[in-house]
């Protein structure tokens, strides 16, 4: 499996958000974060970056 | 290696930009799509959605 851990990057800080992150996709201009478990967050966030072979998703907030 | 392919969606095609993508980062408000081989790309371009268990990355054009 080749899912990620997603960050929130804040004030320069990562704050583990969801582990085992399979897919993200907008959504009414939120994001959807969705786990290989199922779980779900909805974020009112942006993908700022990613680093895959890390298993790194880091994720913004939107303004 | 959990790296991914990344695809540029455009009119509703997905394009594929770059295979076995490590790391996307903004840079100077563009897109920076490295792989594995160190191959880079940079692409005025915004992470769209991410499909991680299939090797899916989504960029899409930045007006």
């Amino acid at each position: 499996m080749c899912e990620a851990n997603a960050y929130l990057v804040r004030n320069g800080k990562e704050e583990l958000i969801m582990e085992a992150v399979d897919t993200i996709e907008p959504e009414n201009g939120d994001l959807r974060v969705v786990n290989i478990f199922g779980d779900q967050k909805v974020l009112k966030a942006r993908i700022k970056s990613l680093s895959l072979v890390n298993h790194k998703v880091f994720l913004e907030e939107k303004e």
